[in-house]
């Protein structure tokens, strides 16, 4: 792959050396169906051709330094395998071909280490299903948005001149990509979905068949973003109304073209009645409606709905303080809980909001134990530097993914049975436009196949993937960048969980930007104080709409995380943190130290000149200066925002507009 | 007319019928060079045939009602004619055959009384001798700007798919508009001079030969705007150094060529070193340099060159408070006065930022006597309610062109030699969008001609013209609508000279939407006041680019106006102004008032209903609806943000959020 025009990312040539010098077996004499066998053979095949090493025969087993054996009797589960090193010969044994794929790329990142007679026995399998990624990918360049909505890496690598590709054979590459991090499907187009892209369902279902082929080989299924209005738009019905027998017969219809030609399509996901999309909402149905006739059509394939929970009011009234687009999700969902088909998923982002960089986790994943969860994250950066800023997002996830809604040990993870995430990819070289993002997206699927993993050790993953046999400064110098990377953009940025205080196009500063807007995502800052009061006593009673012990936790501003302050209290300006810091010079403090440290980022990155190509290392410099000069930016707007408000100047003299 | 698919605005048949009824004689024995007294001849035949008078042979005079006469040996001035009215004939005199033309329509707005024995004798004679309109258009759509920049008003009249239009027939009927309204010349494209437009000037001439074609037989000869960059991006050479003597060549020949196919092209128009557009600045020359080459070329054909003097820093840091854009105009040009060749005239923007509702007249106008200079207004409303809102120019153009530099008598329109305006006109049914802003196109014609006549009579003249035999409630309800709505509009926008509180597109409230931006249009709003400071003692020293009395009337908080007060200072919300009241609570009065009386305009529209055809009326009552609902956001977001900023209440107890 070495010599295609875009960058290896974690599959370097080099990442296979380890294995590509040694004698291996792949033992799939059971049913191929899917292909996935003849993928790890041929893997395998152009590895050792690489290094020097040798496909042996499958009778031979027994002189093999590695074996891939594929037993659909060794009790293993779906996608899982078993690994253990006994007499020299390291043997790993998958469920399922899937699994001999998941296994194959475990040998890859384990390196030497998995030929190595201390390696320890294990067994592995991902704790969730469906580990998707949602590219919001138009066919068509859109007036407002562009190829890729909240795409911050160039066009889309499906899509081109208004048509699926000609030349797939880097989507074959972003395939295989994904299938060593562990993602298993992939939604090809944009949730909001627009005239061109709403046929991909019907006269371009050709595109997304080819789509299909090529992710296909690497265990990855396709799923299509429709429209509810597909009945009227293309099937020319005079209602899309879900209980209507007329629609119910079009879905099914539409379906059964669908897995004519696709045999293992996944599903459908679907934004409805949401920021202008069609839904059930116009014909006085509910989402369950909404989503049950899509998966009554589904069901006989064992295809899945993705229905999206992110509805609310974007028509909101800035006077009016009782609305409270937090609590939208939530109520518009919970009452529907054990309503949905089994084969619905409710997909919730992870916070209220939307994707900010502090939020509280959305209060519905612990409030429909009779419904499937999906947690929905961005790896695209839409708000949090859009691959201009270093923003490591699996520091992010792990705090999601491990959080316990009712403080008993049950987690996010537990009650969440898929994991989706919008893509970061483009046609961009690096893949991601920010090369350092390759790590979220990296990270993404690990945390998605085994949330427990530590971003720390994730990183040190993807650095050994990534460049092998560096220098070990490059390590170093990358963990100093990544790691805290989270940290420090929540410093120079909205503070105390206040959201939202980012200009046109979700770049940049705009403290007020949002603040008259219909968007309902306000701070209500005054010269006296900011912040949104949420609570039931006082404000629009979110806080209640989470179970003990948090909603007591967050309605108090006693015991109210600072970091979460400003998203359920409205409070003065001196009101004094935990930290014994007024809450002004907290702002003030934090932007300056934020933006300071950016700095330092950009100058440690000179320690990693010359020793990672020459591109890679220009174009994150070139970046990092111009982080530098936004969070420049985001520090001057943000503290002369709070010192013009309040009048309160900075204990430690710095300067004020 | 009637029958095409645009509105007759101020020429439908009816307007004629005066005239039409009587034996009209045309004698333009002299010379008809360009056509004019054909026009002439045309228009009176056309109206005697719809009316059923007479057009007699000039033999025949003496039983006339009416005699149209060119006289080169009467002594009038270029443009002008004399009326008076004797024996039962109405006899008018032109000098050449554009008075003829002129005095034509000024008969056709006489109407009845022309021919009213006590019709008093008059002569008549242009104030200015260029009454410009400017077309921001663009040939092609361009991606951000849209197809007319600033244009509230559709498409292009001119261009269409990404030409010059096949039918020009509506140019045509536009130049008849223009020609009785008194705009003698047209610019016929956007002065940010993109890629396809630039080559207007040379292997796309033959598009400008064709409205030139369209507009030579009303008297209206045709501008270009033309990039300075040409001889490098059209022409190939490696310099536009305006000192260079082949980049002198290159605009020699284009302009040859071009008086080839126009000979009575009118010249060039210019925007350089502004906003992004290429100057000589890049080769360390100053403007006189710069407009002079093209001058040159231009000056065989005694063709003009208008170059712009709205050049100014727009990559500014906000965190500077001494960098004053108000400032650069005057800054950079009036040390260049007197080294501008004879066919050059600087335009100047009225005030000093950017077609603001309230700035003060720009300093500039009287600090260069030994240039000539022209006033550049605009009909277009990009930051006056952009044809959604009604705003009668002519109340804000009259206090321009009357205002006295020196206090002395002499006005701007005195020392403006020129006056120019950005058209509003689109491809909309009724020309521009709102059809009540059709009395602003053709109050600037008329302006321009006489900036004496008061914007009271000027409405009644346009709207006899409009709604000829309409009952005389039109005009009631007209001049209650049209009459105020400057100071309507400015009581609920930015207050007090404070400019720039308009949001994205300069559309609607956005108070802090500039304020940390680069554009240099800042209000410094803090906790305790408001407002820029210009003075010399304290500020930007911008007030001492004034002539007395107004350097020290506007540097004096004492005497400085107070609808001026934030434009030249900065002062606490608890400031008392002249009315008695604090600057805080006038923001709350004047909003809440402005706001309130656009209802009242719409309840009044109300009575004209019947009373004008159906889809004027309707136009205009969806847009009053759209105006009351616009003048209330900017009601709430300005008071609001001035309750949140002083924590003053409002004495009148009206709603805060």
């Amino acid at each position: 792959m070495s010599t295609q025009p875009w960058h290896t990312a974690w599959l370097p040539d080099d990442a296979f050396a380890p294995l590509g010098r040694r004698v291996i077996v792949v033992d799939a004499s059971a049913d191929d169906a899917a292909g996935l066998a003849a993928t790890v053979v041929a893997e395998v095949r152009a590895a050792v051709e690489r290094s020097g090493g040798r496909l042996a025969d499958a009778r031979a087993d027994a002189g093999a330094d590695l074996v891939l054996a594929v037993d659909p009797d060794a009790g293993l589960p779906p996608e899982g395998f078993a690994i253990a090193r006994q007499d020299g010969t390291t043997r790993v044994t998958a469920g399922d071909e899937a699994g001999l794929l998941y296994a194959f790329f475990h040998v890859v990142r384990l390196g030497e280490r998995a030929f190595d007679d201390a390696l320890p026995a294990s067994t592995h399998a991902p704790a969730h299903a469906v580990r998707m990624l949602d590219h919001w990918d138009n066919v068509d360049v859109h007036d407002v948005m562009g190829q890729v909505e909240r795409g911050y890496a160039g066009g889309s690598i499906f899509y081109a001149a208004g048509a699926v590709r000609d030349d797939l054979t880097r989507v074959g590459a972003y395939a295989r990509l994904l299938a060593a991090s562990g993602v298993n499907r992939v939604a090809v187009n944009n949730v909001n979905v627009h005239r061109t892209e709403a046929r991909l369902l019907t006269d371009r279902l050709g595109d997304v068949v080819r789509l299909a082929d090529a992710f296909r080989p690497w265990g990855v299924r396709v799923h299509l973003a429709v429209s509810f209005a597909a009945p009227m738009t293309l099937g020319g019905l005079g209602t899309c109304d879900p209980l209507e027998p007329a629609v119910a017969d079009w879905w099914a219809d539409a379906v059964a073209r669908v897995y004519d030609a696709i045999p293992d399509f996944g599903g459908f996901v679907v934004k409805a009645d949401s920021e202008g999309q069609p839904g059930p909402f116009a014909y006085g149905r509910d989402h369950a409606d909404g989503a049950n006739v899509l998966a009554r059509a589904l069901a006989p394939y064992g295809g899945t709905v993705h229905w999206r929970a992110f509805v609310y009011n974007h028509h909101q009234d800035w006077r009016d303080r009782k609305t409270d687009r937090a609590r939208a999700a939530y109520d518009h969902f919970t009452p529907l809980d054990g309503k949905f088909d089994e084969n619905v998923v409710v997909q919730v982002k992870f916070g209220p909001l939307d994707f900010q960089v502090r939020e509280p986790i959305s209060p519905m994943l612990a409030a429909m134990p009779q419904t499937h969860l999906a947690l929905e994250l961005q790896v695209t950066q839409e708000y949090t530097g859009q691959q201009k800023h270093v923003y490591y997002l699996p520091e992010q996830w792990s705090e999601i993914l491990g959080w316990e809604p009712w403080a008993d040990g049950r987690t996010v993870s537990d009650v969440a049975r898929d994991v989706v995430a919008v893509s970061n990819v483009g046609d961009d070289r690096f893949w991601t436009g920010h090369p350092l993002a390759q790590a979220n997206l990296y990270g993404f699927g690990r945390l998605a196949w085994d949330p427990t993993l530590s971003p720390e050790d994730l990183l040190d993953e993807w650095v050994g993937l990534t460049f092998p046999g560096a220098d070990p400064r490059v390590r170093d110098v990358l963990r100093d960048l990544l790691l805290g990377s989270r940290a420090t953009y929540e410093q120079y940025t909205a503070p105390l969980g206040v959201c939202f205080m980012v200009g046109p196009g979700h770049y940049g500063p705009g403290v007020d930007f949002y603040e008259y807007s219909p968007w309902g995502t306000y701070h209500f800052a005054d010269r006296d104080g900011i912040g949104v009061d949420r609570t039931r006593a006082s404000g629009t009673g979110y806080s209640a709409q989470y179970p003990e012990p948090w909603a007591s936790t967050y309605e108090s501003l006693d015991t109210c995380p600072d970091d979460l302050l400003l998203f359920f209290h409205h409070v003065p300006y001196t009101h004094v943190l935990r930290s014994g810091k007024t809450v002004v010079q907290h702002v003030y403090d934090t932007h300056t130290d934020g933006a300071a440290r950016t700095e330092e980022m950009a100058r440690r990155w000179e320690d990693a000149r010359g020793l990672v190509e020459p591109d890679l290392f220009d174009r994150v410099r070139t970046l990092l200066a111009e982080q530098v000069r936004s969070a420049g930016e985001w520090r001057d707007q943000v503290r002369t925002y709070f010192w013009r408000h309040s009048g309160v100047p900075d204990e430690r003299g710095g300067p004020l507009y």
